[in-house]
Parts: C-alpha cells; structure tokens; sequence
C-alpha cells in the first residue's frame, strides 16, 4: 500500500509553487516579461567565474578516479578542514574538521540537525514568519514544529509569545537570519537575549536545547552591515549553511552542517550525522562540488542587485502608504497588506500581473511576501503596476 | 537529547570499512601496492572521457543559472524523458517522464522506493547473501528488514525458505541483481518463479507487494551475456539505479527511480518521491549532473578489467578447492570459506596481506567476499599470497 502521509501532502500543494505555475502560465499569454513574478526565491546572478573555472580545471586536470570517487562517511576531510578554518577566520570560532559535515544544501543541513537533537514526538519550536518547508523537514521526521507568533513590529523574536509555548518537550529552536520572508537580520541584541533564556531553560529541565541556526542568505547582507553570528551567542548551536544564495548555485546541492566545537559531544554529534546520512540516503553532496566550494570559500556571486532592489522597493512601498520592515538582508521583502484578508490582496494583485506571496503559509496572515531576486529593469518597470493596483483597488472609492 | 538509535549505530561499525582501514594502517608499513585488499566494492576504472566532455562543454558555454539552477521537485524533466526513453528501447519497456525521478544514487533510490511503499512496522524481505547497507536503509526508515537465507548451492532464490518467512505485513521484495557479494545474476526463470510467486501472495493478501530492484550493476556483465530486467517480469517494479558503476562515478551521486507504468498509480507513486525528497532533505541531484548523464545515456566505463579479474580469480579458487559460485557480473566473489568460521578464516587471511571480508554481515556466514576492482597486475600478484594461505594454513598437517 503507497504511504499515506506522502499522498496526502500532494494535495496540500505548495502556495509559493502554485502562484510561479501561475506566472509561468500567465507569461505564455501576455510575454513572461510582462509578468511582474515576485513568488519564487530563485538567485538571479551568475555564478562566479572562479568557481566554474575552478570545476573545468579539476575535470580538465585531475584524476578521473580520485575527482569521482566516493566521499569518506563523514565527507572530504580536506574541505572540512577548508570550512573550518574559513569560519574561524570570519567569526572568531575554534572549529576543527570534526565539527563540520557536508550536505546537499539547507535541506539536507536541517535534515541531519532535527535528527540529531530529537528523537519522534519532541518539539522543536520556530518563529513567524518562517520558511513553510520547515514542516515537511520537521514533521516528517517525526518531529514536531510549532510555530511562535511574529513580533510584527520589527520582526525580531516575540519573546512573550516564546516563553508561553516553552516546555520541556522543546529539544530545538530552528532560527533563520536573514530571514526568510521578512528579509529582517537578528540582531545581537536579540541573540543575547535568546540566548540567555536558553541557557535558563536548559537548567531549568535539565536537557539541552539546541539552536538550530538556518543561515543560507548569510551573505546578502545590506547597507555595508555584517549579520551577527548565531553561534558566537550561544553554545548549542548547529548552523546549516547552503551556497545556493551566495555562490548562485541551489542546484548544484551543496552546504554543511557545522556543530559549536563547545556543544557536550561536539564530534559524536558529526559522527552521528553519517550516520543519518545512511538512513535518509543521502551520503555525501556531489563530490566535485564538495572540492569546488573548498577552492571557492571567499568567493560570493554579485550580490549588489538584491540590495539595489531593496532600496527601489522599499521606498515605493512607503511612498504608498504600506506599513513595512526595511529589509536588512536576504532577496525578500513583507510588507503589510492593505486589507485583513492577504489572500484577497494576492489575488487582485494578479489583476495587474503582480504575483505576490499571502503571508499565510508563513505563519503571518494579513502580510505578503516579495521575493526580489529579478532584474532590477523588472523591479522599476513593476512599480507602476504597483501603484495602478493601491490606488484602483484601495483608493478609488 | 542526542538521538540514541544513531549513536548506537556508531558501536555497530561496518566490517567492510574496518578490514578497509585496517588494509590502509597496514599499506603504511609495508606499501599499499603489497597489501591484496579486496574489501572495498570502489570502481577502480577511469570515468568515459565523453562524460567529463560533457561537462567541461557544459560549464565552459551554457548560461551559469540555467546550469546551477534550482531542479525543478520532480527533478529536471528533459533528463527523465531521455531515460525513459532509454530504458524503452534497451528493455522492451513503455516508460514515460512521468515513471521516472532522478536521485542521488543508488541510496537515494532504496531511500525513497522503501519509503513509498511501506509504513513504521510494515516488513521487506530481502534475500541472502544480501549488501549489509540495507539493514540502516530500511531500519532507520521505520520498516523492518529480514533476510532470507541463501540457496548456496548457485545463490538464486531459496524459495522454499523464503515462503516460510512471507506474510501479510510484507509490503516490498528487495533484490539485488547482478549481486553484491555473490556476483550472480538472477536468471529468467528464477525472476519468472519470483512473479508468479508475488503473483499469488498479492491475490491471497490483497494488497500490492512491491519488487524493490537495486540494480547499480546492471552494465557489469560478463561473458557477453545480458542480465534480465526484472521490471519485464513483473509489473509491481520499482527499478533503483546508480551510475556509479557503469560511469565509475560514485561520488556524484546519480541514479533514479523508475516506476513500472503498469503499477496502480504510477504517476502518483513519482508526485510522492518529490514530498519523500522534502521529508528525507534530498531535493534532487546535483543538476548538472542530472544533465551530464542524459547525454551520456549509452556511455559506460571501460569495464572488462573486472571480467579478467573474474577469469583468474575463479580459476585460481577452483584449482585451490574452493567450492565457489562462477559470478557472471559485478566486481565480486563469493567463496565457501576452508573453515567452518569465515571470521577467523579472515583473520588468518590477513597474515599473508589478502584482505578478504567474511560473509556474516551479508547473511551467508561460513562464506567471504572478494572486491576484485583492482587493478589485474596486483590481482595476479596476490595468486602466490591465496596459494601460501591455503597450503600453510590448511594443507600443512
């Protein structure tokens, strides 16, 4: 018998993914030009010279055996050794090769981390707005995720809101910054004061609490600020990283999972993840990609359009009347709708060829999400329609 | 909390990456080129230059965000459509894109096959001598894996053994054809006798019964024979391929999944792998990867170093008294150890340098394997080691 949980997923259908549907369809009609698709988080740069160059050299010059052959259990300890050492550098962390495990991407990162701290029917808590793939990474392993309410004003964390769902069932806190849709970075102040309230609760049950740091867009940081680094706050912390974002690369399925060389069983916890690695089926990214990435730790795609896009859409927002965060990093903006109903707000956007996100899957109705990661001609050629829509739709009676 | 069940996988270490480390500790003493190692099942042939063509032309001339893009979630359809049509003409079938879904290898292929047809408690039988990596495969999913024991007389189906273990919960049949460790390839007739058998048991249960058929050595194939599909014989297939083998790519984590067209809800069954693929964190092979390998679909490595090896291994076995199965593909051979206990006949082994690994973990004890990808000049080396071992070790008294 085909398993019922996968079947049933179908039929709760992605929003994000029905709504690019829509725009692919829409763009046959009118020129895809015409369509002004903000609903899918796609890089839109190249991908860095070196980085291509640095895989035709391999192809061109090394062993075909040794350049395609399998990664150790634990992934290829030179590039461990690489990641480490480049975050030692960037953040002040004393990561050694055992603390640091590679992974096709964010998703198999966060994976391998919700395996690794709870065991089915544990909780892991994370906070509005959110990524909605967080629950089929979470609820599938048998985990369970429950989401804290957004603190709407500036989209840092709502820690009334935290302590009030807090329990002892809580093995993780999966964070995401820059986040994803809000485009808001944590700041240190935020991460000093989770951390602190961590630190009470694990003494307080007796159990550690893993912080479960999703940081894919850690490079896309505007207005010349760094993005403070959640593991130099607290102990417990598993980054996921992915180079999808900073190396314009998602399909090429590659990030790492680097454990807090402080966390009680720091190295176990690596160990255990080839271990999981054989359980899920994944065992090691691509390994051309693995030594790629190792060549290529400094190198970030341009980055600049996104923030160039920000700044076009942020002050037209505002110049319209939208109550909105300034985004701090990230392709993504969420501003808040012009009626209750986001749901509504998205559908007669369509009316003006404005495929925008309802905040809801997010866990934030009422809010929308833009994903700007469009030619910056786009953006400008968009904000006509986006001003025929405020004011044909919300100001003409 | 740790998750216990992973940390308790660490104290289970694999025999086979034991003797293999212990045949690297030993290469540092006495050089490498004198240790015979046959633990490891490494392709030991060089990548198609075809292959790597392609991906040089690829990365030099297309479009970077086309190339690194985002795969589509049921993988890149153009790939799916090419091996379909490929597996169509090689094997008589009538697979569409629909039937096929691109993963990570042959792991990822079991990982989302089992997950498909089977549910927490649900059985699969596999057959012995059967490769130990299907124990984490199918445990750590939730479903239970038992073994049926081997018919060692040429190490087709043990039928007999394998009715007395059939019962309702059995959800999946997992075969593995041409064998890792035996090297045997089951025949027409033992895959006719294995349909009509399922056959019956689905009548009699009234449920579906899946063939799961890992097949990463379909191409490694000697004495010019071809090795039945096992999806001609019966409709309930899910066919699990990797390229690792034929291509010698392991590293770059490459296979898909084929579901038979003639399986209620095929189409359905591939909209599954894309959630299982959310669930699991796979969400596709590495995309150029995917592209590379559907235009290298006719491509395979040179692969008749693995048939001399087969010549002289076997000749050799047979002239010593072995009592051993002729393997008819793979890079494996499967002996009657000379002592009852085929972990001490490995240990004793290891005193003339030739690693050999004990059947145990692959079901069959009193029985070792041979992983002869290596090259042919050490093969013939090792001859007057093997000759020693069994002239002092069990023709001296």
């Amino acid at each position: 018998m085909l398993a019922k949980k996968y079947q049933e997923m179908l039929s709760a259908k992605s929003v994000i993914r029905s709504l690019s549907e829509y725009a692919t369809e829409r763009g046959k009609q009118i020129g895809y030009e015409n369509v002004f698709d903000y609903s899918l988080g796609n890089p839109s740069v190249e991908v860095p010279q070196s980085y291509t160059d640095t895989l035709i050299a391999m192809l061109r010059d090394e062993n075909s055996m040794a350049l395609h052959g399998y990664s150790p259990t634990l992934t290829i300890p030179a590039v461990r050794e690489a990641v480490a050492e480049n975050l030692n550098r960037r953040f002040g962390m004393n990561y050694q090769k055992e603390h640091i495990f590679m992974v096709s991407g964010a998703a198999g990162a966060i994976a391998h981390a919700i395996r690794l701290v709870t065991s089915p029917g544990d909780e892991i808590l994370t906070f509005a707005p959110f990524f909605p793939e967080y629950h089929p990474y979470v609820d599938l392993s048998g985990a369970c995720l429950r989401v804290v309410p957004a603190h709407t004003e500036d989209f840092q964390i709502h820690f009334e809101a935290f302590d009030a769902m807090m329990n002892e069932r809580v093995m993780a806190v999966l964070i995401n910054t820059p986040n994803n849709p809000s485009g808001v970075v944590y700041s240190a102040q935020t991460l000093q004061h989770l951390s602190a309230y961590l630190h009470e609760k694990q003494e307080e049950y007796g159990h550690e609490i893993y912080l479960i740091s999703d940081e894919p867009y850690r490079e896309i940081a505007f207005d010349g600020k760094s993005v403070p680094y959640p593991a130099n706050y607290y102990e417990n912390t598993i980054t996921c990283y992915s180079w999808s974002k900073s190396l314009s690369v998602p399909g090429d399925r590659i990030g790492y999972v680097a454990v807090h060389p402080a966390c009680p069983d720091a190295e176990l916890m690596i160990q255990m993840c080839g271990q999981i690695s054989r359980g899920i089926g994944h065992n090691c990214p691509t390994a051309m990609v693995q030594l790629a990435v190792a060549k290529n730790l400094d190198a970030v795609a341009d980055l600049s359009v996104y923030e160039t896009n920000r700044n076009i859409l942020y002050d037209e927002l505002v110049s319209l009347g939208f109550t909105v965060v300034r985004p701090a990093g990230t392709f993504y903006i969420f501003p808040k709708a012009l009626e209750e109903d986001a749901v509504s707000f998205c559908e007669k956007a369509k009316k003006y060829d404005l495929i925008l996100v309802p905040g809801d899957s997010f866990g934030c109705p009422g809010y929308f999400r833009m994903a700007y990661c469009i030619d910056t001609e786009k953006v400008e050629r968009s904000l006509d329609a986006l001003r025929r829509f405020v004011r044909e739709e919300y100001q003409s009676s």
